[in-house]
């Protein structure tokens, strides 16, 4: 509980960090989603419980999203991925956030997106695509490249 | 066909439009994808055949997501969405485009993202979302606000 964040009582994105925190500043935060099937997925969070990016003013968004292409640009130099995916969508929690999920050839679900993963496919054994060295690398390039 | 696109032999997105042409500057163009169950869905498209929001400048970056963010508002204030979903995957084409998509309570697959749609669901009868006159509206007032 992130008291901060807590602004609509019932929406999780309001009252949880979300993910395991890596970088935060007085307007977002960057976490990571620890999704078994796409190792490395990271979301960056707007404190405010605003819905749309049309909700922020025109500096509020390009100052979110640099930080989007800062984590794209650290995924793809420790990871390789064969495509990031960048999402905002927000239907079932309409606070805020991004998805930004490195995707591989040999991933359960490409090259559909991963909100197309039957229940076959999720009972799968996740795929290695990102080793726990991997891992461990890339939250702490994005911890170097967001404090830079 | 459109030889101005054409980098890539096999590529979609470098041959063809891609959809009904809305407006288009050097840089990039906004097509209709014109899904049934997807009333007004929109697809902004680089015209280089770059693969990640990384490969442009950020200056190019900029440009490129006020247009999708001018297309966002134009949308809120002509539908009334319930959701905006904004998305960059290219997993299949992996040619630089953005989806702006209205979401509504009432269609085929909300809160679902687009992409998780059911063979089911998509055999439905699209629900009148978005009427004709709506959709007229909608293209009308992305023109005018795309040469302002």
């Amino acid at each position: 509980m992130l008291p901060i964040y807590a602004q609509v009582p019932q929406c999780e994105l309001c009252n949880t960090t979300g993910g395991e925190l890596v970088w935060r500043n007085a307007d977002l935060r960057v976490i990571m989603v620890n999704d078994p099937h796409f190792v490395g997925f990271v979301r960056v969070v707007w404190h405010e419980h605003v819905a749309e990016m049309t909700n922020l003013t025109p500096a509020q968004r390009h100052m979110l999203l640099d930080v989007v292409f800062t984590v794209e640009q650290v995924m793809r130099d420790v990871l390789s991925p064969t495509k990031i995916n960048l999402a905002s969508l927000g239907n079932m929690t309409p606070h805020l956030h991004w998805h930004v999920i490195p995707r591989f050839a040999t991933d359960v679900n490409f090259p559909n997106p991963v909100w197309a993963l039957t229940q076959t496919q999720a009972a799968q054994t996740a795929q290695p695509c990102v080793s726990k060295a991997q891992y461990d690398t890339l939250v702490n390039a994005l911890r170097i490249a967001l404090w830079a």
